[in-house]
């Protein structure tokens, strides 16, 4: 237990876990302290943390703040950052217990350390996928990536632009949900989606040791991210697989067990538990489909197959190799 | 419990608790990279939380370390890095459970977060110092800080200078002896001496409501330190009191349980618990006495009062107010 998930786990006796975990966000490499509003920083240097606790399902006890702050960073900006820190953490329950903070020669740094707690038994670890599980998420897919770029491209609010903005710089933690799934046996492998799920996935077949046959059609899309796309001409199945910042959590579950876990959840949430694919054999790999044909996701997005990897395959689209189970 | 000691402190059940620490440590704020070979930055990194949890008495679990690289560091550096940290986790058997690497556009950034275990019942805090405590310190002051002078002023190394520079690279945290202090109840308030005992004295005296006296011929100064200082001309009883980044143990002892204790101390560790002065109310503050003279602490060191502040006093030097008991 420890390394290679999203916290650390120590058996502390009587049946109980204690989870931790900790993040480091630097200036310039994961924020730009001239884009987000200090309040939002706050809330997401937290909020990173509280969903690495909900990704085992656990329950937050405390939080630890280390900053390194630059000469310039006057007091109203920590204040503010301070505030939007203070109101996660109130929400979730996590008080502040303290920390460090020093002087910087260069970019702002945060880091967060969180603990959580929860019972042993419960934990959901990325080792224990098993083929033929479903895979699902939370919550829809890419509207943080979208938000990222609403930032960059620097782009007008017509409604559903601020709502993506909001989503990339106040991830909501899925303490709730991961709570929920780790009580439930059939539950088996659980992480938090921070990369997107192509990489996220990816972690989860590299210590479960199977593959992954994604659905691509079925990634679930916001109305505010279906809209913003349609109008610019967007790839959004292709952001909500690779761009990552969702947060929300990505797990599977026994093929016997989904509907009622489905049903369940929708039942305690009020909004489906998406499936977006199904755990397969480790031989093959990662894959994505799209209308019943095999896809590649490529740098422009999804895209039938075509050209090079194809031709080196004699039944190239279509090969059930890639597309049926074994 | 919480904000303001060493560690944030957890009660867990059970009769036991748990112990957190974090600090952040930033290149040219907190050490020069080039200046400190990469196997005693790994070691100190650690030294300073591990210091941390036997300031409350604890003893160490595991390692969190979180690092912001800059482009232009190597693999190697890194390795050695990892080397000296990995020798001290080893030595304390704290393993490394988890952390989190990311680039730096500006300097190298390490955040380790320690977490330590305990008796609930045992743990030693800054606020529990009485009027007539002894106060103590668990090993010699002054060595870390005249080692950043040998460093700073490239001081050729007649054979102390080493030590010197040893005891500022390569700390040791007083875990033993905070562990064995901790089982005594007759041991009120206890830190580790980071800042130097004129700041760190202070931050006790803060919490615990009282004031302290302390003796500075009696602050222990190594055979090193004193031979370098005499050559020198370098104010020993200064650099001892202030200099800091000694990470021994500074703790209060009940009076009548003073000759016991450090009896005891003696006898386990084999070399002296140190007295330096005792707890006096919070209205007499901080303050020093040399050769039974009152003194006070300058930026250039130990000096007998004369000038601006006497002058405020119509008995000067000898006054009752200042050094004796009321």
């Amino acid at each position: 237990m420890g390394i290679g998930d999203d916290c650390s786990v120590e058996d502390v006796g009587g049946g109980r876990a204690r989870l931790l975990t900790t993040d480091l966000l630097v200036e310039d490499v994961h924020f730009l302290r001239t884009r987000i509003p200090p309040e939002d920083l706050g809330w997401k240097s937290l909020a990173v943390n509280l969903s690495d606790i909900a990704a085992m399902g656990g329950e937050p006890r405390a939080a630890y703040l280390s900053l390194a702050i630059p000469a310039d960073m006057d007091v109203a900006w920590l204040d503010r950052f301070f505030a939007g820190l203070e109101d996660l953490a109130a929400r979730t329950r996590t008080p502040l217990l303290g920390g460090d903070t020093t002087s910087s020669p260069g970019p702002l740094v945060v880091n967060i350390a969180v603990t959580g707690e929860m019972r042993l038994g419960r934990v959901k670890y990325r080792s224990d996928a098993e083929p033929g599980d479903v895979i699902c998420v939370t919550g829809c897919l890419g509207d943080s990536g979208a938000g990222l770029r609403v930032l960059l491209d620097g782009l007008p609010d017509t409604g559903d632009e601020g709502v993506l903005l909001e989503r990339h710089h106040r991830p909501r933690p899925h303490l709730e949900e991961g709570a929920w799934l780790a009580a439930r046996a059939d539950v088996r492998a659980m992480m938090d989606v921070s990369d997107g799920i192509d990489s996220d996935l990816q972690r989860i077949m590299e210590r479960s040791e199977c593959g992954a046959r994604v659905d691509a059609g079925s990634l679930p899309i916001s109305d505010e991210l279906r809209r913003v796309g349609e109008a610019r001409g967007w790839d959004t199945a292709e952001l909500a697989a690779a761009a990552g910042e969702d947060y929300c959590l990505l797990a599977t579950v026994a093929a016997d067990a989904w509907v009622g876990v489905a049903a369940g959840f929708a039942g305690a949430f009020d909004r489906p538990l998406y499936r977006i694919g199904e755990i397969v054999p480790a031989d093959e790999g990662l894959s994505y489909e799209l209308d019943g044909e095999r896809v590649g996701l490529g740098r422009r997005g999804f895209d039938h197959f075509a050209g090079d990897g194809a031709d080196d395959d004699a039944d190239e689209i279509g090969d059930p190799d890639g597309e049926d189970g074994r």
